[in-house]
């Protein structure tokens, strides 16, 4: 049993879509989130870059007390692949839990993946699939513009622009035959609408950030550390850019977060 | 008379439009460039980030021996406004290279500015138009996905991705019967065909880069800071992201660009 919050980071503000599926599976845990807002997104930048701006997410975190840390960052985890940050408490990226769910989900084995290019470029989720299970059948595809689609609000279900780009990056998925799509970078489920129109019926889109929450739980839950309070817990959000951009586009990840306490701190 | 380089910087490759301005109208200069693209774009962030970048990216260039500094970056020169940040050695941003020259060129007095949010909500080129003539019409629009497109090679004449972006921003300028129009940032240039395609003939497009460089060429001949030497200078390139991902992106912007000296630091 720890009251200690857990903490989140994310390139930019894809990771509250992990925050609010924490916020529906675990009600009663303290959140904190920090935004690398300044210097979004990671997955255009090289490997390098992306791990030493991960080191700097992980040690900001830890300047607070957090009982367990998720890297709610499709291009964070597949950059760190098997390895971990922190020695001392658990931890997650997005990759493996996508993964382990898709596996189980996909009936013809074919599963597709979009992500940032530092995502598919590293083969993250193609690795963590095959060896679940090595029969399945990927299919992945880089999306640059997607995740600069989803930060500036070009997310109604209607917006030309953005679903001429999704087409674009889908339709070799969508060809491909595959039942079960790994939306790889937790931005994407913003525009969630857009694919789903595109990639059609019968396909399975998994939220890389939803399952991620999902996997911190049991995490938790296997090393006793989730608190026994029965209060709502609180969401603090840092950001490294200004507040004020975080609140204009914040509401569109989630509603909270548009009016919770917000503070802008360089790293 | 002064051998040093002349110092250039971006916020990521845009710059790069100044370089080769530089290079064709000071053929005997040797040029330093540092582009940040471990933290590209810099107009969708607010403008304390952005000067506290510019003043990282300024000291950087000034470990070289630089006789000027030029913000070859629309969103920094905005930020700046009138300040210079080095008081010993001749600077200049794009915006009043660009406005002077807009305010020559335009007949009708009907001058269109396109940027990034941030050079946008500042008014900086607005603001430099009205210093020089109270009377020009000036109409605005922001532009935040265009240096994406620009930066991750979207820019053929055909690419309908950009085509339908770059057509959203332009319709209200076109609309407004502007004879003239400020590409407000180093980034478009490369997408002049398109820009052109929509603004229709009769409309005369200004590089802001371009006049940076002409503009640059004036301060070093009064200061007599110009190289008597009559060989060609040499370009060295500096970012603050991977030279691979350098060499891939920057043959878009100057074809030397891919196989000058180029080195990763950072900042």
């Amino acid at each position: 049993m720890n009251h200690d919050a857990i903490g989140v980071f994310d390139s930019g503000l894809g990771g509250l879509t992990a925050v609010k599926a924490l916020n529906e599976i675990l009600p009663n845990e303290n959140i904190i989130f920090f935004g690398d807002t300044a210097r979004v997104p990671y997955g255009t930048r090289s490997r390098q870059t992306i791990l030493r701006y991960t080191k700097e997410d992980v040690a900001f975190l830890r300047r607070h007390p957090v009982k367990m840390i998720i890297a709610a960052c499709g291009t964070v985890s597949s950059m760190l692949g098997a390895d971990s940050p922190v020695e001392d408490i658990p931890f997650t990226g997005v990759v493996y839990p996508a993964a382990n769910r898709a596996a189980e989900v996909t009936k013809n084995g074919r599963v597709g993946v979009i992500g940032t290019p530092a995502t598919i470029q590293s083969s993250s989720y193609e690795t963590a699939l095959h060896n679940i299970n090595a029969g399945i059948d990927v299919t992945a595809m880089p999306c640059p513009l997607l995740v600069h689609l989803v930060e500036y609000g070009y997310t109604d279900r209607n917006n030309q622009i953005t679903r001429l780009a999704a087409e674009e990056y889908l339709t070799p998925i969508r060809n491909a035959g595959v039942d079960t799509l790994i939306m790889g970078c937790t931005h994407y489920p913003i525009i969630k609408d857009i694919i789903a129109d595109i990639m059609g019926e019968g396909v399975t889109l998994l939220s890389a950030g939803e399952e991620a929450a999902r996997y911190a739980k049991i995490c938790l839950e296997e090393q006793d550390l989730l608190t026994d309070s029965t209060q709502q817990g609180h969401n603090i959000y840092y950001v490294s850019d200004s507040v004020s951009s975080f609140r204009e586009n914040a509401k569109n990840f989630l509603a909270d977060a548009a009016h919770g306490q917000v503070f802008s701190s360089r790293i």
